[in-house]
């Protein structure tokens, strides 16, 4: 059976099923968010008015009887944060959940009723429209909890209070396999999109659905075979493997040795904390508390990479998950904070409320900067939470994420790209990075364009983080492979052993290949995502973007970053580069 | 004697004369401050940061003996609200002083010690930089009244506490001739520009300076009695005509009328209480309560316009001058609010906090659209600006502007182009006025091509607002002559006058011909104006802009406005016709 496009229009409250059309069948994940947008949404609408729309897909090859580590759900719209075009996808249990029920995509439009909220209940007979009144208000640990009770064991989709607020900061909430709120598509307000659709929830019940068709079945296992062998294989991803053992805060000491970990808003590319809040450290913690603590999570079923962990409190209790390395960092060293318990509290409060933890922590940073609080002050900063559960002022002002809190406090040192807070890498300090930062589409974002695999990690070669040289042309590699990945719905981790290890490159590509039925090779990966990223740039341009958004702000070329005292020197021409391909033929 | 440009860098506390260089030697007002901007100031500057500069300069006729209603002050910077370029200009005393004193402009660059400010007391020997800690954190009021009893009655430049926080709608006070803070350079924020430059106060003495030089004193003599008698022939502008007689505020009725008075966040172009703020309910109040009240003032010397107003509190004391008609507009109508008193009450406000009150007017509009007041609450609005005075959170949002306190409340109807909002005229009952709106270089701003007089005030002829047809032209010529009139130091408001009246036009020319011996003619205003809006243009798109910038917003396509229930229907092509030609050539 042929997978549908599901419409929901909150307008009318009513859902339709359609036939994916032809332009549309190659893509899932990011390539399908990314077609709809572009195909559907008026770049010059208001990102919060009637005309913006939220879709959703899973990848390629999510649902797939065993796929290792593919259970990444994208989300795509007009992005509040950035006024740009977004794709931010997230693991938990929804991605395998919408693929089984043999959807393609899930589009949200129409304009509810002034104040009235709904939760969707979708099933393989439809979409039912509940009355959300008694989720209104409820952080999601409280959301989860109540839709879980009513619909066990389904994947649970939500916002806390601050997309109902419509704030530029909110995130959408994806339940992991312990139905906790740990998993996010957090980057660019996406939930607030939501909120203005009226949507508190979405519950994914997928019992009796269609599953996902393979084309190739061999195909498909010979491809998944090499790709988990080469993640068993390799030292980051492998069983009790770096991300294992300490997740992905492994990062925290190897970033702040290579003076790249941004501390105190970008002021000091090492944090004389950082021993405090690293991968080693967390892991010590959770091992002597035990209990429900753990290192070596899976966030959805079916993950064998596990970079996930649970943060238990003194007595064992699970209190937060997971920790990541650009939560710590966010939360801690731009902050000035060692403090890791601070950190896991604050993350906890991040995932109640719906704040994407970077553009978080960089906001408090902004503040501390603009002299609310003095850096370092953790008591500080956690009653700011508070601030954004009571929508005080402060709050409001804080959970719309970097930009607007720079400009309630009069600061110029705004770590922003389009409008979106760079997360834990110092662009001064590593170069690549920094042209990830400037040029993709998304806004300052890490995950859009890795290139802290060979600049820092040594991992498809190493790469001299401070030079300059090829870093445009590394930087779109990236970005093109990445978008190729994240239409896959393989976790963006596996780029590491497939780089490093042929085969599994190959295994990829075959199990899309085997499900998909498409005619695609190793050398297709990366024209495939130059497709998606021009699909995308173009969107933006029509948004009105130009090259004078594709720059990194302006103190980074001005100030010293110690302690390789260097300023941002890639120049503007070599920045317009990477994407000037977009516009030939 | 030449004019100079006197450069003060607040880095190191200096001040330098420099000789007019070749390339701005044409250029006085706005065209000399555009022409600093665009030469000295990097369009991807941080607003905020250490690269960006205030220029000021007084127009080509402005300080010339009995020059009527010249005393105009241009004030030039990269703006915190628009990211473009800005030309502010405001009455007052500051424009003939510093004309007197010889100087072409005033550039003001370089960053202070922190949280150290000064004023700056530029007399005929030079700049003295004062410590203006005694003066930080007051109003307008008790700055303007501090520094006359220091230096009675020199002009004073100076911000409030909204432009030492370096919010975005910090307007930049200029004192009358009553040493009151009337009259403001409001809009774009370059108050903020100055709070970034540590300097809370400028004092100019043209004591013993040298005056301006006239080349051509047959020739001016000329002009300027053509242009007078022009002035006192036109029924706006003549002695005890509607200007004099009931302020800017007679457009209230006549707006209403024509269906084009916004109304609660540009919902209607009808405001039921109109009638109760109306320039004639203003003009009876004053005349009843009498005292220091008063219809007919001139807000500088030589002004024989006088829309100025004193409006007297009940026991007949000055409570603030002047109500203007953009300000009962969008502290009144815009806010459901039909109490002339509390819009007195809330433009002294305004006056001494250092805000805009077109902007400040549209936020109060937006936050009761989003939920924090009910439309037509004054004790609610009255209250907000304690806030503001308090520096607390909310104040903090709104003396932003309305894009941020949108952006806070989550509001998706947000009435701006390029970040500004729009002034007291609704653009879908008002076509031409809506194509100013979306294209010119300074963000909706009615000052910069009013063709409401065509449209609404049968001056240069009569136009229907209602019809689509050939706004965008009348919007070009319109926006030209002003970047041209605002260049020579003339009030807007000669406009009525010389466009209706040929010697009025041609006196005005002469008037600059004469002073400045340049060799122009009535058919080079146009073409003069479109060189300043080319370079402004220009800045802005190496800033970033796009024609997605010369867009009205979203709802006014999709909403009806009542009585007219029009949408706006001018089209993109058309839009983007109007300025095609910068690129031509």
């Amino acid at each position: 059976m042929p997978k549908k496009i599901l419409r929901i229009d909150m307008t009318d409250l009513k859902a339709t099923y359609e036939d994916v059309p032809e332009k549309w069948a190659r893509w899932a994940g990011r390539g399908l968010t990314s077609a709809i947008v572009c195909d559907e949404i008026d770049p010059a609408c208001h990102p919060l008015g009637p005309n913006n729309k939220l879709v959703i897909s899973s990848g390629w090859v999510t649902g797939s009887p065993g796929a290792p580590s593919s259970g990444r759900t994208s989300f795509g719209s007009k992005s509040p944060l950035t006024g740009g075009i977004k794709e931010s996808n997230s693991g938990g249990l929804s991605g395998q959940k919408i693929a089984r029920l043999g959807l393609a995509a899930i589009i949200i439009e129409g304009t509810p009723e002034k104040d009235k909220w709904h939760t969707l209940v979708i099933t393989k007979d439809g979409v039912a429209f509940e009355d959300a009144s008694d989720l209104v208000g409820k952080g999601m640990y409280a959301v989860d909890e109540a839709l879980w009770k009513k619909y066990p064991k389904t994947a649970v989709i939500g916002i806390g209070p601050v997309g109902e607020m419509k704030l530029s900061n909110a995130g959408i909430s994806v339940n992991d396999t312990e139905n906790k709120p740990g998993r996010y598509a957090g980057r660019g307000g996406l939930g607030a999109v939501m909120g203005a659709r009226g949507v508190k929830a979405i519950v994914i019940d997928d019992t009796g659905g269609p599953g996902v068709e393979i084309a190739n079945m061999d195909l498909y296992k010979q491809g998944r075979r090499s790709l988990t062998e080469a993640i068993q294989e390799h030292a980051l991803t492998k069983k009790d493997g770096a991300l294992a053992t300490y997740g992905t805060a492994v990062l925290v000491n190897i970033l702040n040795e290579a003076g790249g970990f941004p501390t105190r808003n970008f002021s000091s590319g090492n944090f004389e904390g950082a021993g405090k809040i690293s991968g080693e450290a967390m892991a010590e913690i959770v091992a002597k508390r035990g209990g429900e603590g753990t290192m070596g999570h899976a966030c959805h079923p079916g993950c064998i990479i596990k970079c996930s962990n649970v943060y238990p409190d003194e007595s064992g209790k699970a209190l937060v998950s997971a920790i990541e390395y650009e939560t710590i960092w966010a939360l801690g060293a731009n902050c000035g904070i060692d403090d890791i318990e601070y950190i896991a509290h604050a993350t906890r409060e991040c995932n109640d409320l719906g704040l994407d933890t970077i553009e978080a922590g960089n906001a408090i940073a902004i503040a501390m900067e603009g002299g609310l609080l003095e850096f370092g002050d953790s008591e500080g900063a956690l009653k700011l939470f508070d601030d954004i559960r009571k929508r005080t002022p402060l709050g409001r002002i804080l959970a719309q994420g970097v930009e607007a809190t720079a400009k309630a406090f009069g600061v110029h040192r705004v770590p922003t790209v389009k409008g979106q807070s760079m997360p834990a890498y110092a662009p001064r300090a590593i170069k690549g990075i920094g042209v990830t930062y400037a040029t993709t589409p998304m806004g300052a974002d890490h995950t859009s364009g890795y290139t802290i695999a060979p600049e820092i990690a040594g991992v498809s070669g190493k790469v001299d983080p401070l030079s300059d040289e090829g870093k445009a042309d590394l930087s779109l590699t990236f970005q093109a492979a990445t978008a190729f990945l994240d239409s896959s719905g393989y976790c963006l981790f596996i780029a590491f052993p497939i780089m490093d290890i042929k085969k599994g490159w190959t295994g990829m590509v075959e199990t899309i290949a085997g499900v998909t039925g498409m005619d695609i090779g190793d050398d297709d990966v990366v024209p495939i995502g130059k497709e998606i990223l021009k699909m995308e740039r173009l969107f933006n341009e029509r948004a009105g973007f130009t090259s004078a958004d594709d720059r990194l702000p302006e103190f980074m070329l001005n100030e010293k970053l110690p302690p390789h005292n260097n300023v941002w020197t890639i120049s503007n021409q070599e920045l317009d580069k990477v994407y000037e391909w977009v516009h030939e033929n």
